[in-house]
C-alpha cells in the first residue's frame, strides 16, 4: 500500500500520495476504514469476479482485484473484476500498470462522490468518475491514459487552493446557479460544481463509468446518491497473445508512438506528449533527485510516527 | 445491411445512412469492396476472435463479429472480437445495440483515415477513432454513447458543407499551420485538420482506440499510415448476469437515468439529454413521420435502381 502512495508522488499525482496518510489514520481511528478485515469474493466465474472490499483499504482490495483479473486473463483472454465497499483506491494508474508487467492491457474505472454537473445541468450529480488504460510498448514508454471525466479533479483544485491559487481557467467550474466562474473560493465553499471534460461526450463517458463501476458492482452510482461514499471499481485485463504475439504488438505500439511524436507542432507547443509521458518524466526525475514533500505533509507524518512510536529518521 | 443504413438515417446520422449506397456501388464496380467473398476467422479462443473482413462489406463483417461476441459472452461472461480488412462499418451504434437485445452491455471501437491532429500537433495523424457503448435499461431508453474522439466527425462537416454552411464554431478545426480557423472551405480543400475533443484527454482516448482497433487486430493504426484505408474494429460484450441479475441491474440504470434527468438545468439548457436520447427521439419521430431523404441521394438511388433494373416505386 505504501508503494502505491509513493508511486503516486513519483508520478506527480501528489493528491493520491503520502499526504493521505494522515486522512487514513483519522479514518481508521473513526472506524470508517479498517485494516483488520479481509476482502471477500462475492461471486466468481472463470473470467470474472465481484469483490467486497469490506471497508478495508481500497488500495489493498484493488491490488487483489487486479491480480485476480491478470490471472483470469492469462487463462481466458479477457477478464473483468468489480469491487464494492471501498472508499478510495488512490491513483488509478497503479492497477492497470500491474498488467503491463505481464505484457497485457489493463483497464480500471472508478466512480466517486458527486461533484460534477451533467452536461447542461447545474447540480452535483456525478463523481469525477475516472478511467485508466495501460498499453505496453517495446522500447518506448507504455501508453498510460489516466484521466478523470471532469475537466479537473476536485483533488487537484484543493491542492491548487492549498498552494495559494484563487483563480482557475474558464470552463472548469460553474456556481450553484450554473453560471461560469473562475473563482476557486466558490468551489472551496462547496457552492461550485465541476464540469465534465469535452462537453456532452465527457459527460457520456462519466455516465458509462458510473454505471459500470456503480450499477454492475452494486457499489451504487454517484448520480443517484449525492452523499455517495462508496467507490465502485471495475478492472479489466486483456491478453494480447490471443490476437497477435506480444513482440509484434509492442512493435506496432512503438511505431504508433514514434509516428505521433514526429507530428509537427501547433503554435505554442514544443512537442507532442503521449498519455502517461508527463508522469514517466516526473517519475524519472524524482527517482534521480528525490520526492519533494510539502512541510505540512511531513509534519503530519512525523506526528503520526511519534504517536505510533515509529522511527522514521533513517 | 440495408437495415443498418436505414437505422442510421432513423437515428439522425445521415452520413452513415442510405446516401452511401452510391459510394458502395462505385466501390464494388472498382473492385475495392466485394460482396462475393466470405469473412474469415483468423484466430479464435472461447472468449475471443479475430476476423478478417476480406474487403467484403464492413457492415456484414461487423454484424458477424458482434454475433460471435454475444455468443461468447453468454458462455464466458466477457468477450472480445477484432476485425481487420474492412473499409467502413457504418454507424457504430448498430453493433453494441445488438447486445442490448440479449440484455448485455456492448462496446465497439473503430479507427479510420487520419484527419485529426494529436493534441499540440498540426498534421493529420489520427482517425476520428470512434467508440460506442450500449447499456440496457428497464423502462427508460438504454444508454447508447456513440461518439467520435474528434470534436466533430469529418462526415458531419461534409454534410454541413453540402447544406451550404461555410463557418464552423471555434475549436473544431485548425489550418495546416496549426492556427485555429472557422472556415469550412479550409477543411474541404484538404488543408484543415480536425481537433480531438476535450484536449489531451480526447487525444488520449483516440490513441487508445487506435491501438486497440489497429494494433491488436493488425488492421494498422491511423497514426502510422496517413493513407490508411483499413478500418480496425474491436467489439466487446459483457454478460451482466455474472455480476448481478439483469432485472436488478436495469432497475439501477433506470434510477441513474431518472436522477440525472431531474438535475436542475444551467442557463441556456432546457433539459439534460442522456447519451443516445437525441437519437431515440429522432428515430421515434421518423418512424411516425417518415425519413427525410435529400433530392440528390434519392436521384442517385433511382439511377442505380434503373441501371440494375430494380423496381423501387412501391
Amino acid at each position: 500500500m505504501s508503494n502505491q502512495l509513493i508511486e503516486a508522488n513519483l508520478r506527480g499525482q501528489d493528491g493520491h500520495g503520502i499526504a493521505n496518510i494522515s486522512n487514513y489514520v483519522t479514518r481508521i481511528k473513526e472506524g470508517r476504514m479498517r485494516f483488520d478485515v479481509e476482502v471477500k469474493m462475492v461471486r466468481e466465474t472463470p473470467s470474472s469476479a465481484l469483490i467486497d472490499g469490506n471497508w478495508s483499504f481500497g488500495h489493498i482490495a484493488a491490488n487483489r482485484a487486479m491480480k485476480v483479473a491478470i490471472e483470469k486473463a492469462k487463462r481466458h483472454t479477457v477478464s473483468i473484476v468489480g469491487i464494492r465497499n471501498v472508499r478510495d483506491i488512490g491513483m488509478l494508474a497503479n492497477y492497470p500498470m500491474m498488467a503491463l508487467k505481464h505484457d497485457m492491457i489493463g483497464v480500471t474505472m472508478c466512480n466517486s462522490l458527486a461533484q460534477v454537473a451533467p452536461y447542461g445541468g447545474r447540480a452535483k450529480k456525478l463523481g469525477t468518475n475516472a478511467l485508466c488504460i495501460a498499453i505496453p510498448a517495446k522500447e518506448e514508454n507504455p501508453i498510460v491514459l489516466d484521466m478523470a471525466t471532469a475537466v479537473v479533479a476536485g483533488r487537484r483544485l484543493r491542492s491548487m487552493y492549498k498552494a495559494g491559487i484563487r483563480k482557475v481557467p474558464e470552463g472548469w467550474i460553474i456556481d450553484s446557479e450554473g453560471r461560469p466562474t473562475t473563482d476557486l473560493e466558490v468551489f472551496m465553499k462547496g457552492e461550485g460544481v465541476l464540469l465534465p471534460f469535452g462537453g456532452y461526450k465527457g459527460f457520456g463517458l462519466s455516465v458509462v463509468v458510473d454505471l459500470l463501476a456503480g450499477a454492475l458492482t452494486g457499489a451504487g452510482c454517484s448520480c443517484t446518491d449525492p452523499l455517495f461514499q462508496n467507490s465502485g471499481v471495475v478492472m479489466s485485463v486483456l491478453n494480447i497473445e490471443s490476437f497477435v504475439s506480444v513482440e509484434e504488438f509492442k512493435k506496432r505500439v512503438d511505431e504508433a508512438i514514434i509516428s505521433l511524436k514526429s507530428t509537427p507542432t501547433a503554435p505554442g507547443f514544443k512537442e507532442i506528449l503521449l498519455p502517461g509521458e508527463p508522469e514517466y518524466r516526473s517519475s524519472e526525475k524524482m527517482i534521480r533527485e528525490g520526492i519533494d514533500i510539502d512541510d505540512e505533509t511531513w509534519r503530519n507524518i512525523e506526528s503520526i510516527a511519534k504517536e505510533l512510536n515509529l522511527d522514521i529518521s533513517s
